[in-house]
């Protein structure tokens, strides 16, 4: 691991690391901040995974998320959103290749050669921060968009390893709608049965741990009712019986500026998971 | 007055603005968020001043000073940092030109036909504002670095139109640094006695209005020791008799990671003065 830059923020430190991922193979950047308690304590680590065209850049630049972690005493972790690189398959649109991993590990050609995001969120990147950082092994994942699905997915495939999961106005039931239609069918292929194990509104009706969801939605956001569906999540959980608490705010958008505004609530609900 | 973009955010509402600057001859860009508050009541108005290379979006993407405005109903405009556009006259380098006004007006060419920063943020701007929205005449003004230099020198040039200044890792004596001796230079000449009434640390001694200046620093920044130079601030100051507080924090450096970090109690102190 090699630290490409390390700023004091609140009281602790916003890094940013480079290093080796071979389940994706190749070079990955990724933010970590590290709050005060982190110098004599071990944290517990939350896992922030981004949308579309995000790097690790954006969250920690734009969410204002650094303050909160400071005040629960937790460890923030936001990986890039897609494997990066020379030989690393791409697409000219934003919504596909990179930047747009949307946290599944391919089995299509060109894709299967390096994308394979799952594995790397779910386990080479938290056995790096486990292996690398003085913090517990407790740990919650959140996201916004393409990234709240795939915090949605990673903890519902993974019982459990986390011990909260949150999203913001995230992608919920990728197999019926266009982002995740075109997604899934480049990087799974056109049968849409092998779909079901990476779509959110899919799993919760066979989760084995039923981890309560927590959902921030803005009733502005130009991407709810084409891309978003949170209605689609309601039914699934109701039928279901899985714990789920939708939340829309109106005149909120897709952006950051709605991020930042609920991002502390958040950080608690997770801490109050994470820290007992 | 056209409105470029307008969000939701901390239940209130960051917007950009686009308008003919007629102090600069061209059309200028500002942000203003407008806090809950605003909504029913005239709230004061927060001036910030960005730093080099800056835009009017740095500080409302980064600084995560939404929540405190709300928190303390307090507006805050941000403007771009120097004219632009066709015709507007620039300079290759970062430190000079676009993005480099240093809130000046200058006296030489080519930059005297469009760079008047001083007159359209001291004067422009806030008639502008005071007109276009339904806010208090009460002002408070800050900035970062160029920006925090402009802070100071605007209200030392203006006293009794803020209530409150402060500045993060400010320039404080621009004739003696190398920025501020290139800017001068290039704005105002050769002769350094009209530099004077452009420099704060030149202002304090023959202040008429003894406004309490606070100012947060970084330890680690980069520029400390050849650009910033708070000490000699705080000599011109203790020799004036003018009232100063200077925070040094260890380690942190010149960025918005910093600016992050304080801007709450920044925005509290203004508050402070603004809301009595």
């Amino acid at each position: 691991m090699q630290r490409l830059s390390h700023q004091r923020c609140f009281g602790g430190w916003q890094d940013v690391y480079r290093h080796r991922a071979e389940s994706l193979g190749c070079d990955m950047n990724f933010a970590v901040y590290l709050p005060p308690q982190a110098e004599r304590e071990a944290c517990p680590v939350l896992y922030w995974l981004s949308g579309l065209t995000c790097t690790e850049q954006n969250f920690i630049t734009k969410a204002g998320a650094q303050r909160y972690a400071a005040e629960h005493g937790v460890v923030i972790v936001a990986p890039d959103t897609s494997p990066r690189g020379e030989g690393v398959a791409d697409d000219p649109a934003y919504d596909l290749g990179m930047g747009a991993g949307f946290y599944v590990d391919a089995t299509q050609a060109p894709w299967s050669a390096h994308y394979r995001m799952q594995s790397y969120v779910a386990d080479e990147l938290p056995a790096l921060v486990e292996r690398g950082f003085a913090v517990s092994h407790r740990r919650g994942i959140f996201g916004h968009s393409m990234g709240g699905h795939g915090a949605l997915i990673t903890a519902l495939r993974h019982p459990g390893r986390y011990a909260s999961v949150s999203a913001f106005s995230p992608i919920v039931a990728p197999g019926r709608v266009p982002w995740g239609e075109k997604a899934l069918t480049a990087y799974l292929g056109d049968d849409r049965d092998a779909w079901r194990a990476w779509d959110a509104s899919e799993l919760v009706a066979t989760a084995r741990e039923k981890l309560p969801i927590l959902i921030d939605q803005g009733e502005a956001d130009e991407f709810l009712a084409t891309q978003l569906r949170p209605d689609l999540l309601e039914t699934a959980c109701a039928a279901a019986g899985h714990p789920l608490t939708v939340r829309r705010h109106a005149g909120y958008d897709h952006s950051y500026y709605f991020i930042a505004s609920f991002i502390g609530e958040h950080i608690a609900h997770h801490a109050r998971a994470l820290r007992t």
